[in-house]
């Protein structure tokens, strides 16, 4: 009927339009659909994921969402029942499998109770005893595994969530190879934590619960390391000085002045520290904790610290600045006990070290780490786990790689390799093979340390 | 003129259909392009990025590429000098990151002579000798560090690079920890490589010329336990019965029936396997490596053992296939000291333990090892790290997080914890903690395990 009153010529130039029209749509749809897809739907960071975020400059106005990493659209096959018969299809396709598939979420945290003060755990006053009763019923394990070298646990973790962007658990995953490699020839332990023990003491608190359940479970243990995820070992020679601590039940790196005089929130790192198993340690735990727990509390604690502590930002408590805070306006209980070190770089900051490897390369050599050749670089800020970090993406990632590589080689050396660049992740090699292998020069030491030797009796 | 020709009208409907017809196009162009960012060039896997990649039903067609991961479209101000300036903005944005900017490749692998046979290095024909030599005058490495317990270092490892898809690097991550939980408990080391040594032994095979540097350069290892990065430990409790190998120098899970008589490609498993560091060790490896270097050798090879051994499908040669065809060809040679264990899990093969862990869980307890609780639970074919694997990815990641958690689990009950349920990466806590940490009961042992006792003697 149409065509009476307008014309076929002009019924045929509408449909046609509307036939375009519609494909365009269609396509303008796709690609939108496609982009969403890729892109995300938004911004959001869950810091609870990121177990050593120590310090997050706008964290104020960042809220909890659940991570949204799709892949590319799901993909309708996955649905079907019958997916192994599929073998070839795109159910075996990771590029077009939507994660969200496997991330179970089993219902909310326990609400704690509000009116009850937080605490780690029952008050325990004796440990000294308890634990000096435990080894001599126990002489196989030992509190020292050599004259003056301690039985030491290094303690690091991340969390169970695959990383917000992909690239993170490529790089959690390096950096656990290179604390595998400094704790194997130094004869130390490693437990790595992927577990929340108490939901109240979420992201850079959850450290504390972690170390008092190992502390306790584990009088063997003389020294507990905590490391951070993103702090990476770059002198593979540098034994710690123990007999430096023997006085001391906490060492970080720090400066005393910038903490009891200027109460500057970075005038120590608790980014990578010792602590030792006692009762001063236990009750410092206690004594650390309050500011810990999750909303209101953290939230308030964050402005008193910011308050009180030189150029601290706004945000919530971390147990870093509450750390400093802690010591400065408790030096009497604590101070004599702690030891703020600063001669070697038991923690330090990337960006004072990371441009500086080839200098050091062409200087000087493992085993001082210090300044000239830093036992560990740190990568704070970075976040590469997270969505958004604090500096250049680019820069963190390729200075991590430096960073790496250049603790790395010092792995390689010992059999006769070593990168081809501080870029490269390809290795070449650097001493031939020969028939002899025991008679290589193993020039840094680390092939049969001294420090790992132990004397076995016969049994 | 046009329109004198064939109307005005006809030409504003051939305008128009123009019009719209490159909008139709230029949606179309813009969908493609941006589906291709997202899905990828095609298929092609990269074997030589997996090292663990054991069997490929599919292989012979594919090629090798360039991994293409673009998280979204290069954000353009990534490319700005001035990035660390731009803090708040893309530049520290992962989600924005063009991943491929700091994917450094220096260069092609040499080019290894073609007239020369290959090697794994220069003929060693008095290992034992020299190893006992280094022994007696290295007392404090002794080969065994308890009376029935030999001194092992757990080798596996992965690519430099970062998976092809983003899990997969998520459950390379998992997987160390769950290595690092079992050796801790059980004195074993570990070494985890990310160094490609021989570009001619790349995939599958780079394991060879890893094992003989390691055994080589570390006399004081007494045993080394190969292990693949899809494999994961699910029984913590189980000690490898070391006293029943005293005679042998090459442990495997395996059949005698299955490997010398029926010469199935199957008949025992690789990725997880004990060799003892001795002459005969060195001497198997140079036995074994010629079916490895990669091109036309590896793949005349593979037709050999497609042709020879049973079942066995299309592709180019593989370090199993090919100890099996040299098991069964020169059994008189090496079978005597080559153990095949099937008394328990050293393998297990995910396809037929996932399922059970909840009857397991029901009926049995860890320290099994065999099928009631198995040592290890393998997910060959599932590939997380690739592009494509062999299974359903939707199968694969759900039972490789249920694998995780059931070992993992083991981990936890030590310190009062497990997870909500075998799905789950939540824990929860189900024992309460006393002031007196010591008495808690330790069901499995697993606190202070006695095969870790070592005696110290005062120095």
């Amino acid at each position: 009927m149409l065509d009476r009153c307008i014309g076929t010529h002009r019924v045929r130039q509408i449909q046609r339009a509307i036939r375009h029209g519609k494909i365009t749509l269609l396509c303008l749809f796709m690609t939108v659909v496609v982009l969403r897809g890729t892109i995300g739907a938004g911004k959001f960071g869950t810091p609870e994921q990121d177990f050593n975020d120590l310090r997050n400059h706008i964290y104020a106005s960042r809220k909890h969402a659940e991570p949204h990493r799709v892949l590319t659209e799901s993909n309708q096959s996955n649905n079907s029942k019958n997916d192994e018969a599929n073998s070839a299809g795109d159910a075996n396709n990771y590029a077009a499998f939507d994660i969200n598939k496997i991330l179970v979420d089993e219902g909310e945290d326990e609400k704690p109770d509000p009116n009850k003060p937080y605490s780690l755990g029952p008050k325990i006053s004796d440990w000294d005893e308890q634990r000096a009763k435990w080894s001599s019923e126990n002489p196989g394990f030992s509190n020292f595994i050599g004259a003056n070298k301690p039985r030491v646990l290094l303690v690091t973790g991340s969390s169970p969530k695959p990383c917000e962007n992909p690239i993170g658990d490529h790089y959690l995953l390096k950096s656990i190879k290179n604390k595998i490699d400094y704790c194997r020839l130094h004869g130390i332990e490693i437990f790595y934590n992927m577990a929340l023990l108490d939901a109240e003491m979420a992201g850079f608190w959850a450290k504390l619960p972690l170390i008092r359940k190992l502390l306790i479970s584990h009088p063997e243990i003389e020294f507990l390391w905590w490391m951070d995820s993103d702090a990476m070992f770059t002198d593979m020679a540098f034994e710690v000085p123990w007999e430096r601590y023997k006085d001391s039940n906490f060492v970080m790196h720090g400066w005393n002045e910038m903490v009891y005089d200027q109460k500057n929130w970075i005038g120590l790192n608790t980014g990578s520290f010792l602590l030792r198993n006692c009762q001063w340690s236990l009750d410092l735990l206690d004594a650390w904790s309050p500011m810990g727990p999750k909303g209101k509390i953290r939230d308030e604690a964050g402005k008193v610290l910011t308050r009180e502590l030189k150029n601290r930002p706004v945000f919530e408590a971390d147990d870093q600045s509450a750390m400093v805070y802690l010591l400065a306006t408790q030096r009497d209980k604590w101070g004599d006990k702690v030891y703020l070190e600063n001669a070697y770089y038991l923690h330090g900051y990337w960006g004072i070290l990371v441009d500086r490897y080839e200098e050091m390369i062409e200087n000087y050599h493992p085993g001082l780490g210090d300044h000239r050749w830093p036992l560990v670089t740190h990568f704070v800020g970075c976040k590469p786990c997270g969505k958004f970090g604090d500096y250049s993406v680019e820069r963190c990632l390729k200075q991590m790689d430096r960073a790496f590589n250049f603790g790395d080689n010092q792995i390689l050396q010992i059999y006769g390799f070593t990168h081809k660049s501080l870029a490269s992740r390809r290795v070449k090699r650097v001493r031939n093979e020969t028939g002899n292998p025991l008679e290589a020069k193993d020039e840094l030491g680390l092939l049969h340390p001294a420090f790992k030797a132990v004397k076995v009796s016969a049994s």
